[in-house]
């Protein structure tokens, strides 16, 4: 039987952190080495982590990025590793080395470059000409990085036509909602199209505003999955690859033999590699050695995303401890739950600051939600410091009638104390604002939106009941109390205030918003939707006029398929009306 | 003779005011009329306003952008619009509209994508393919839109090697200082390269973080310039052009030669457009009608994008009247000016938040730069808000010394005072940072950066004082106090404090801030540059270390090569050492 045996090392690289990222890759594979694998794959760009961003416009860098692959290129012996790097030559190319026996034997540069959602990389690269197809003794396979394997009739199909057995494609694939599913499908799609065996290895771990999922998957050249490594973890799949497979359903494929004479023949290159006699002994067909993952519902997925983006936004950038504003509302409560199971509950601390307008249910829930997690919480009160702004400010502000003025100080009176603390004992600050409320402005600048990182920015509010609902079950006891779940929302800055006063219901609203926002529907057709023609433009016409805030908002974890942020670029000058 | 004569709009429309610019263009058209011109020109993307970012990711607005150019088309008499706005066919395209008598004679779609700095046109358009030359009656001539004309061999000398006798060239160019000075020798070269006149058209105004400078151009088939509109302000150029100079020079160009037979021949699709019995009595060889502009110093370039860039951001933007915390240094007193001068005196307002820190000398300062302007002062001591939080915060605090926290807490205790005003009055809050602070984070977050504008956020503190020494001079009166001019900068946020405690010398820090900001260098290059390295290293962290801070930060104009916001995009999380 022909087999080849990967190992694909599914690591949690930091931007720029070269020293760091050059460890974890050596010590990954030393570990798959003792399986004895003839090929060990890393992510796209394992060596600078992903997205390095402006930091590739630095020459320096660029030159320690190659520095780095020659440290791990020592590390490799008498098998093939595939790494993802910048390569340096009359341009950069976001590139895989292909190395064997410490020598380069070969750099493939990524042919199709994206440049759409929150990607930019026309920005940084030139793109790829060349289509390399590795002959390794009797075994021939392909490199292909991201992007590449979305398009049908890209890299991975030419190389599949002129005779390669498996692609191995390295990527650094953010995660949103739904995204793995369609993935899958694709991935699926590609392989069975070209008779090929896809092996599809994805980073894992949080940069600013994405988190990569991880979730690799090899999939035969039936399209059927073969193995799957864990989501929002660091994994290895080691796998032997059945080639003899491939060829009988190349040899059943009739539509195979069409498209090598239309499509490719003769564009790519070969390149041999020596194979040391492979130590096939007990290998069996697609033999798999790790358990693949059981998919989870959404609210667990899109829970474990949140935990891995916060973890990894508070340690990789030095913090280890937060502080959050508690108010005995959801939000609240759901990132501090996060928050605990991100950090630890010793490094998570709660800061509850009432006002005249806070209910006695609030406090009891704040203490109830402390509990439950096993939290500190502070209490500091803002009346006196409120009563003092507003007699500091009568001798202007005379017998106006208060408004939103007056419930934006004590929003900022909050922020004021929370980076207080956030100063003193260098704790990060997490914000507890919802994505309903950033799109339609439902929050304070400098208020409740000040603090360093944005756990829930990307989760609608509905979804946020959908993940505390969740949550309970799944720990067996109450976390969030279940007052939190079924009280009215509030934002208590004023005397029986309620969100719907100001918005419409929450189930009206995030439909609304996810077609107006994330899929650029007309006013026309949202109110085709079945939306009040009024409704529809007031929560459009709340979400155009709110640009501004988020443009200074604090990052948070990407979990739709447009967030806001890099994702979503919008003018804040823009007298445009869709209504 | 053969002339043509042509009348250039460099208007200033605003993004997604359809209606607005309709009615600006209409309004161009008709005052161009009295001239009798063969050719109107607007800039690029005029129908939408530039750059409309992710709007153009919203099907109805392609189609209002469609609408409106129908409304401008039946405007169109005996005579050519060329016109910028975004064409649907199978994707969406960068267009030059090219209308005569009603009718749109054909569409050119730029050629050349940018997608570095600040622009990201990848993200949205397809590329052009095709190289018209348009031919009315006996003269021919060739439209490209902006990044077009930066290539050497782009569709502009392919035009003019097929025939075109002059280019008009339609931008949306951003200013930066030095900019203009090197666009027009490149305009010259590529004029003189090609024996070609060349009519650069660039639009003017506002928007966002960008300024559009204006300054539009035509340079002769010698590359000398023939005609200059305003800088910063909206301007028509109209003007006749000689083009049997144009042929003497082709006859004596012997390189053109070789080139057409090397380059572009039969590219070209040719369009014919009937050109009414031109009323030539009385046109001269390159007759302009209107004043060219007189080049100002550097200090009162940048003075003049700011006012523009404020005004269009307050006015656009809905706003009238702004606020300014004033603090007697020189920041706040050069936001002030630029404010006036943007919306005049009486829709400024000062205000003057004393702390125990702040001197006798800040409160006269204050006092002096107000009555020069006319500017009405509010002082709202902080002291009684700040021993409040104090007292609040002592329970958990303790007896642990005061630090950044208590100076921190003073900034956005007038950060919050700022605000009630804004939410009170309506007031735009513009804030006071330079790029200097802006880069080495010496800003408190939600304190003197929380506002809607931030006006001079890329101005390197030398710069200000050179603005400001060029501004009393200029205005032949004091404006900003000497005082403030000569004493030495402090935040007044604790005893005796300096800048200079915590910062080098801004005359030392600037340049590396440029060097490693702007371009990029590596520490041992700024090392070499004559900086001490100590500094050099601790500069650098602090510049990367302020990510976060900047990435919360509101918008400001950009003036240099590279400001921060999307022209500088850096990750947060990043472990990335350049020392």
């Amino acid at each position: 039987m022909k087999t080849v045996r990967i190992a694909l090392c599914q690591i949690n690289p930091t931007v720029g952190d070269f020293d760091g990222n050059v460890k974890k890759i050596v010590k990954f594979i030393e570990n798959a080495g003792a399986y004895k694998p003839d090929i060990i794959a890393f992510p796209e760009l394992a060596v600078t982590g992903y997205p390095p961003e402006d930091l590739l416009l630095k020459p320096q860098f660029i030159e320690d990025n190659l520095n780095a692959l020659r440290e791990i290129q020592k590390k490799v012996g008498d098998f093939i590793v595939i790494l993802g790097f910048v390569d340096k030559k009359d341009d950069i190319y976001n590139a895989a080395a292909v190395i064997h026996n410490k020598k380069i034997v070969d750099v493939y540069h990524k042919i199709r470059l994206p440049n759409y959602g929150v990607f930019d990389e026309y920005r940084y690269f030139q793109a790829g000409t060349r289509y390399p197809v590795y002959e390794m003794g009797d075994v021939m396979f392909g490199v292909t990085i991201c992007e590449d394997i979305w398009y049908p009739d890209g890299p991975a199909a030419v190389q599949a036509l002129e005779g390669a057995e498996f692609i191995i494609n390295i990527n650094a694939s953010p995660y949103n909602m739904g995204k793995s599913n369609f993935r899958e499908k694709m991935l699926s799609v590609r392989a069975s199209d070209s008779s090929v065996i896809v092996a599809y290895l994805n980073t894992v771990g949080g940069q600013d505003e994405l988190v990569f999922d991880g979730h690799s998957l090899v999939v035969d050249e039936n399209g059927d999955v073969i193995a799957g490594a864990k989501q929002f973890e660091e994994d290895m799949i080691v796998i032997d690859l059945d080639l003899d497979a491939v060829f009988i359903k190349r040899l059943r494929d009739p539509r195979r033999r069409q498209q090598v004479i239309s499509l490719g023949k003769g564009i790519v290159e070969r390149i041999r590699i020596e194979r040391k006699p492979a130590d096939i002994e007990g290998r069996q067909s697609s033999q798999c050695y790790c358990p693949t993952t059981i998919p989870c519902c959404a609210e667990e997925e899109v829970y474990n995303a949140l935990v891995l983006g916060t973890r990894d936004y508070i340690l990789k950038n030095g913090f280890k401890k937060v502080c959050i504003g508690l108010s005995g509302g959801i939000d609240s409560s759901l990132v501090a739950a996060i928050a605990v199971d991100a950090v630890g509950k010793e490094n998570v601390t709660g800061i509850f600051m009432p006002s005249p307008y806070t209910s006695k249910d609030s406090g009891e829930d704040v203490d109830e939600l402390s509990k439950n997690l096993g939290i500190k919480v502070i209490e500091e009160p803002i009346n006196d410091i409120f009563e003092i702004y507003l007699k500091t400010l009568k001798s202007e502000f005379g017998d106006l009638p208060p408004d939103a003025t007056e419930e934006n100080l004590q929003a900022r009176i909050r922020g004021n104390i929370l980076m207080a603390f956030s100063n003193k004992f260098g704790r990060l600050v997490l914000t507890t604002g919802n994505k309903s409320e950033m799109s339609v402005g439902y929050a304070t600048l400098y208020g409740d939106m000040a603090g360093g990182f944005a756990v829930i920015k990307d989760v609608p509010k509905t979804l946020v009941y959908g993940i505390c609902k969740w949550k309970n079950p799944k720990e067996g006891r109450t976390i969030i109390p279940e007052r939190v779940l079924c009280k009215e929302p509030s934002a208590e800055l004023k005397p029986d205030q309620r969100d719907i006063d100001t918005l419409p219901p929450y189930e009206v609203l995030d439909p609304i918003l996810k077609a107006y926002i994330e899929e650029d529907k007309s006013f026309d057709e949202i109110v085709n939707m079945g939306c009040e023609e009024d409704c529809a433009k007031k929560v459009i016409k709340m979400v155009d006029v709110s640009e501004y805030k988020r443009r200074q908002s604090p990052p948070g974890i990407k979990i739709t398929p447009k967030a806001f942020g890099r994702d979503r670029r919008f003018p804040i000058t823009n007298r445009y009306k869709s209504w």
